[in-house]
């Protein structure tokens, strides 16, 4: 299997770990931006005839998508014979439905975007809500990857005497599923979001906390309100240092100083890039890059 | 004709300019970013049946593409007739060949994206080198209209004995035809670009500048090293304060700052929103957009 992984800039980290195990090169790209602010890209690897894998993971898309749309409409040009795109963090998956008149359904959309450029997709915990399950609006072949197995092994090897706390209802099945492979208990918050940045957090049986490490787990940190103000309810409440974990930390807003100084230990999975990386998600995505780059009977073009 | 003007951000003004010479509404547009910096768009306007004409100037254009083709996507799911762009200034005409082996040639893969959301485009001035028409990259109608005009009369109505001066020999044929309608003789000066920011100006015949008031006239306007270079040639020669007039002026690096301090006037069309401008394009484009959103022989949808 002639597999090329190709990072966009952020990304040579998680590439490097996926190419080490799967055996694959690495490819160049030269990327800089103009003065005029408009991208440049030159591919300084052979391409052709390849299965290209271009690594991006999507946090903060708006600025990164055309250099990616260059990247796949190049490769593809020059000759490769497949191109997916493994994108640790998936973009745009909360707008899935007009919840208001006139509102764009931007999941959609963007999904419609990258399905036109790229043979398939492989991520990591999407944020499926409403959806259930990428191939609503993916037209290319797509794999889910789940970070909650190995979440529930770091718990198990790093934290004594855990307490898993989901912080909204939402999450129970998610949480309860991490507490049962980390052979720990679980309870569950509650939340009211009143806007973007808005959240109130209260628990209903507060004697639920007593004696363990407290540990949050979600699967986004994005403006953190919501980690932040269980943190802080939680510290509040018991003398344990308050863990928090998600699979994908965006720490918008600077979120990650206000949840350490709320006290909180913050871990996250390295599908986005951060100092907080403590577990390696990219052995998950090597099973899913073979079978995709890897299926002869998959159609050679689009 | 039922056409609905919907600016993007920052082109409010211009927009306002053509819907009143044109007699058409301005839509609304809902659009905010998440603190996970994707976007949210939302059409506040009735399009069902409408012929749509996104305005949208396409300077650093990386950051807006996203929202631009999410407003295509939405205004043609809601019901649109037709939808055209308006973008005075057009991004990505540079890279128009693969100069390095494994280049992106940009101008091409940006005109496919365009071209699969928009039903026709206006623009003013692209910077046409090696194609001679959009049609070469463009699969839509597309309509470019020529400032070149409108900064003669305005050099007619206030300037005094201008000299009309190009910055390199490319630029010959445009500044002797502003020239000429402006009533003006004319030199051009020349360029050694040695990188994106690196260049260097000189005169072949300095007893050309005598007497009158230096005008520098250009397309673009980007990092301004080239203005830059010329006006500090000129002013070292000539007792006149240097004009630099552009089509657009896109002012990377703080160029507009850096002009000002260098003692040059600086004067521009407004295609792209900014302190300078003083020349009106919009009459420009109303004929265009009423021919293009007015033609009822073109097809309908795509």
């Amino acid at each position: 299997m002639n597999i090329l992984l190709l990072p966009q800039p952020g990304n040579e980290a998680i590439a490097r770990l996926v190419a080490a195990t799967l055996g694959a090169q690495i490819g160049r790209v030269e990327q800089r931006k103009f003065p005029d602010e408009e991208t440049y890209l030159r591919l300084d690897s052979d391409v052709n005839g390849k299965q290209v894998v271009v690594v991006c993971t999507l946090d903060r898309p708006d600025n990164k998508i055309l250099p990616l749309l260059f990247l796949a409409a190049t490769a593809r040009e020059l000759g490769a014979k497949r191109i997916g795109l493994v994108a640790p963090y998936l973009a745009y998956m909360r707008q899935d439905r007009r919840f208001n008149p006139g509102e764009a359904v931007t999941s959609r959309q963007f999904a419609k975007l990258v399905s036109e450029s790229f043979d398939w997709l492989v991520t990591v915990d999407p944020h499926l809500h409403r959806y259930s399950s990428l191939s609503e609006i993916y037209s290319i072949p797509t794999k889910v990857v789940h970070a909650a197995p190995l979440i529930s092994e770091w718990i198990r090897l790093n934290i004594p005497d855990p307490l898993i706390i989901g912080p909204d209802s939402e999450s129970e099945q998610w949480v309860s599923a991490v507490a049962s492979d980390a052979g720990a208990p679980y309870t569950v918050l509650q939340k009211l979001r009143r806007g973007d940045r808005d959240v109130e957090i209260t628990i209903r049986n507060p004697h639920d906390l007593g004696g363990r490490t407290p540990v949050l787990v979600d699967d986004i940190i994005s403006s953190g309100r919501t980690m932040i103000e269980a943190t802080k309810l939680i510290a509040a409440r018991t003398s344990g240092i308050p863990h928090c974990i998600a699979v994908h930390g965006i720490f918008a807003d600077s979120s990650d100083a206000l949840l350490a100084k709320a006290g909180a230990r913050v871990i996250t999975c390295n599908s986005i890039h951060h100092e907080t990386n403590a577990i390696d998600i990219a052995p998950l995505l090597i099973h899913e890059i073979q079978d995709l780059a890897g299926n002869i009977n998959c159609s050679g073009g689009r």
